[in-house]
């Protein structure tokens, strides 16, 4: 079976959470645009959203906003900001030590779509995904940078492939 | 300065949270008496309890716990269960990776004591302490086994040894 | 439940397996005095021992033993020599990434017992034990020093908790 | 000295080993038709196969089978399958700790082909390779994924480079 | 702000270290060309070394001589060398644990570009990066391979990219 | 052969080095009391000691010392302070991924000497040691807390053991 009539026989809709990771949106002193953009763009393919919030750069508060969505019934967990390299951004590593596996392969194709856009600067682009499995359920977490244009990138990647990670991550 | 002089000037009483993890008192199937126990005992010392819950067996139902405990202005944080060797026991799992910090010495002292009283079965006595740090303040998360008697062990240690853990905790 | 009870009402009888880590006695250039010991003495308790082999000091060999042993329906496996700090010694090295669950409580409590007989000497005592899940069955494995005398303080432990431990890890 | 010219100055044939990890191979229901495609390939350009294996998805088969692979005289080990995302899959996570020397370019190459040949379904795609040193010898592993595309994939890496990372790893 | 912005914005000069690791090359046995590359090229643009040295394969020396760059100031440190497979290549096991962060990017930009020189050759291309922070400065090390190619390839994302990492490494 | 007799045939004395780690006593602001009590004591044994030095506690600077140590030919060197639960205490973080072999026993063996001295203040106490190999010799690290009472304690362990190990490490 090819990869392309796996995605085709691969659940196409699913129920998603957004979690915007930022000091400033959680103070709104910004708008949250990128999570604006996560949450359109999956609704308009169809997708439910769940759940949704913005929290600061602090591992509890994530972790929190994680069980919230998992709670709230979310497949699919796009988190965006706290992935660069200052002091505050601990998204992945708050993140990770909850993946049952995590899915390197995601971080490649995200960095390699990214220097295709912005050369170089990919450098700076930290992004990772991985499967957290509880009571019986398999939830996807997506860790995108804070930037709209980064998320644009990862949603080219989590559109065509969540369902088709969902499937398996199930199995 | 001798330890004992560092301890009585070691702050005395502090903000504490309860936190049982067991799958059958989170379904009320049985009393929590561990958590009665820690809550009744650090509150006799003139301790107060911020926040207390009953939580399944899950990584992120601990965690979202440890965020509420935070939240409520908890600096001292004590667990009990889900330290055994059943595919049920995640406390630890969950628990440490927050760590900025693990005091590698509770659990070898717990468990001396453990021995002393309970002789070989030590082995399967798991415990563990560390110090998350978050915002500007530090929380000391002590995690017990279960079972009332190895509360009351543990407690001995905290009771007197939290405050003092907690003064260097925050330098 | 008391410990006592528990162990009372804990499985007494199993099938285990020796597996001797040592690159002489793997070159028959000496008798494997340790492994007879631990064969001895757990089956006088009515225990079946299901698999023995003597390996080299190598991951490889011992990795090989270990699922060799799994295969000959073990539930709890004895191993002896290659846990000290020589550069060859790397028996713990090759079974810890296969611990579904680590009894640290193990090492600790066979050092403190290795205290009482050897003094400070203890501090080149490495010791551990875990637990490997594996199609729905569960084998335990004890990591013991290569001499006679560590491995009968390691027994004593042993003989009274493994069918205490075989319980909890089935679970 | 040029990177052709290294390649050339590598060493040409190998001993190698094909380990299958299936469940469904492992019980006959399906060909190892991505098995087949390794040995075949490999052969072809003169290596010599030493051993070959299909094992289920579990830890201690997938390692008992490279040892018996290094036993066997293997210099290059390839295992296909087991590098997914279900709970099943386990060969990343048997094979790593074994590793001397990780290979990270590996993995990140294997990615950028798969990319170039699926689009962003390479997300799915675990693939690693490392060094093993055991007794004086070195044997490289690399790790693919179950799929006979991806494994055509991977082999062209291994046919190109498998020489000459053997001559380093040997270093 | 769009990552063009961002570069022209980050501070452009820096003063800059430069550490070679070879065995040959610290006993004087083949001169130091890629220390000469980078040392030449990084001056070219106007920042100032401030400590260049040549040590042999070895944990210890490597992370002397780290230390050694950042008493004299340096807030971009370029290692070339012992990035490989051998058994004596160890800078990146040395750096490694000194980051606060880990740049992932780098390795994946690296061998993309490496990738595009050289094919799958790039697979044995070891490179990586990270912010190391001690007494309020940042430092960020970058760990290239040993050949001039390869540093030239290096060269040209941290030419563009040091001064944006070390805006954001400083917050 | 007994552990008695074992430590009769071990080489009796050794080169030593001390390194303090302390903010305070690195400014001399504070007499580096338990650096004395090192020298003093192993230097009394009949051993030589080869470096010393007082360093902030700071992981390059911790480092470079021990890198300072083994050039000048260190074999046991004995590390004091640093190894609380303040924000500041990094010498075990620096100093642990250097071990080739980690001393579990060293931590255990000297918490429990703690806990008959200061009872359950003893959880408070890091220590660890382990082996550092590198260019075929063995240097062993013993990492102590800072103060005086806990330093000859720990001096009771390493004056008994430290040539016994020394011996093993080196095999």
């Amino acid at each position: 079976m090819g990869t392309e009539e796996h995605r085709r026989k691969a659940k196409r809709v699913f129920r998603f959470a957004v979690i915007t990771v930022s000091d400033s949106a959680s103070r709104r002193e910004r708008e949250d645009e990128s999570g604006d953009v996560i949450e359109e763009r999956l609704k308009s393919l169809g997708n439910t959203c769940v759940y949704r919030s913005v929290v600061p750069d602090d591992k509890l508060r994530i972790l929190k906003a994680l069980a919230e969505a998992f709670e709230a019934g979310a497949e699919i967990v796009v988190t965006t900001g706290g992935t660069g390299v200052t002091s505050r951004d601990v998204t992945v590593e708050a993140v990770r030590p909850l993946f049952d596996k995590e899915l390197a392969g995601f971080g490649d194709v995200f960095r390699l779509m990214s220097y295709e856009e912005v050369g170089t600067a990919a450098i700076l682009t930290g992004a990772t995904a991985g499967v957290i499995r509880s009571g019986g359920r398999a939830m996807v977490v997506f860790c995108l940078p804070g930037s709209p244009n980064a998320v644009r990138t990862g949603l080219r990647i989590i559109e065509r492939e969540a369902g088709h990670v969902l499937k398996h991550a199930g199995e």
